[in-house]
């Protein structure tokens, strides 16, 4: 960790937290054409998190500065299966840090919270895709010791 | 699909597949290095099959030929999340084809079955990780559609 990186804390995220989730996840080239930022967030918004909220194996968190603002977010999902011995795998997404912060240490510290989190669970690997666009992104992740060991391959429905 | 595709049914997968399919993770060039095929299959095994059926979020799936015989098995997991004005996400995970049979249009009635399965449920994205050596599957799920739009990135914890 650089010695300036920010006193931050990770924590799961709640209701309230919903419209700043929102505002980081469309501060952002690809996200922009995607979200929808109103005040109050769309209710969409909120189902969705009720939803993550509800379900033991996603954890939806936030990333707070010493102020308690809210600087970063991202998503974990702890998937079980029979492949690797049975081993658990989890995946980051939506990972997300204020652009007025980006590149002083926010975003190592909540991966390597993520990856904390998931040890702690008992995940024998983490994975993530990132986009091709997102090339500072896979520099930052392969510094984190993240290998780009497959093609990330998505589809609309 | 072609005129001689196989006929397929797919479902979710029993306890008493997973000898059947843990023969199918072995039977790879990278999934023969990661899993142990023994006689009944090890305990962690069926340990992982208990989590995996007991979450409605994991939906193991198996396709039997017209004789009932196991031939590919593929896992999905339906991601909640904010994204995409809170749009659910199918993640395609393990998918085998028995050796044998490959390019006989196995895989592609799985693929389409497990699209169908994510559409059905509202989800508005399907992905999934190629390994970079999986050079015939990446061409194949860009048949039915995927796109290589990101990298797949990985680590070991």
């Amino acid at each position: 960790m650089p010695p300036d990186a920010p006193t931050l804390s990770l924590r799961p995220a709640r209701r309230e937290d919903v419209a700043a989730i929102v505002r980081l996840l469309a501060d952002d080239h690809l996200g922009g054409g995607r979200e929808q930022v109103t005040d109050p967030p769309l209710p969409a918004y909120f189902e969705a998190f009720e939803k993550v909220a509800a379900d033991p194996r996603n954890l939806l968190s936030v990333a707070q500065d010493a102020a308690g603002a809210v600087v970063g977010t991202l998503q974990m999902t702890f998937i079980p299966g029979l492949s690797n011995q049975g081993a658990e795998l989890a995946l980051i997404e939506a990972v997300r840090v204020d652009s007025s912060l980006r590149g002083q240490g926010v975003g190592q510290v909540m991966i390597r919270w993520a990856m904390d989190e998931a040890r702690r669970r008992g995940c024998a690997n983490i994975e993530l895709l990132a986009h091709n666009s997102r090339v500072d992104a896979q520099r930052f992740y392969e510094r984190l010791g993240f290998v780009k060991s497959h093609a990330g391959m998505r589809r609309p429905l």
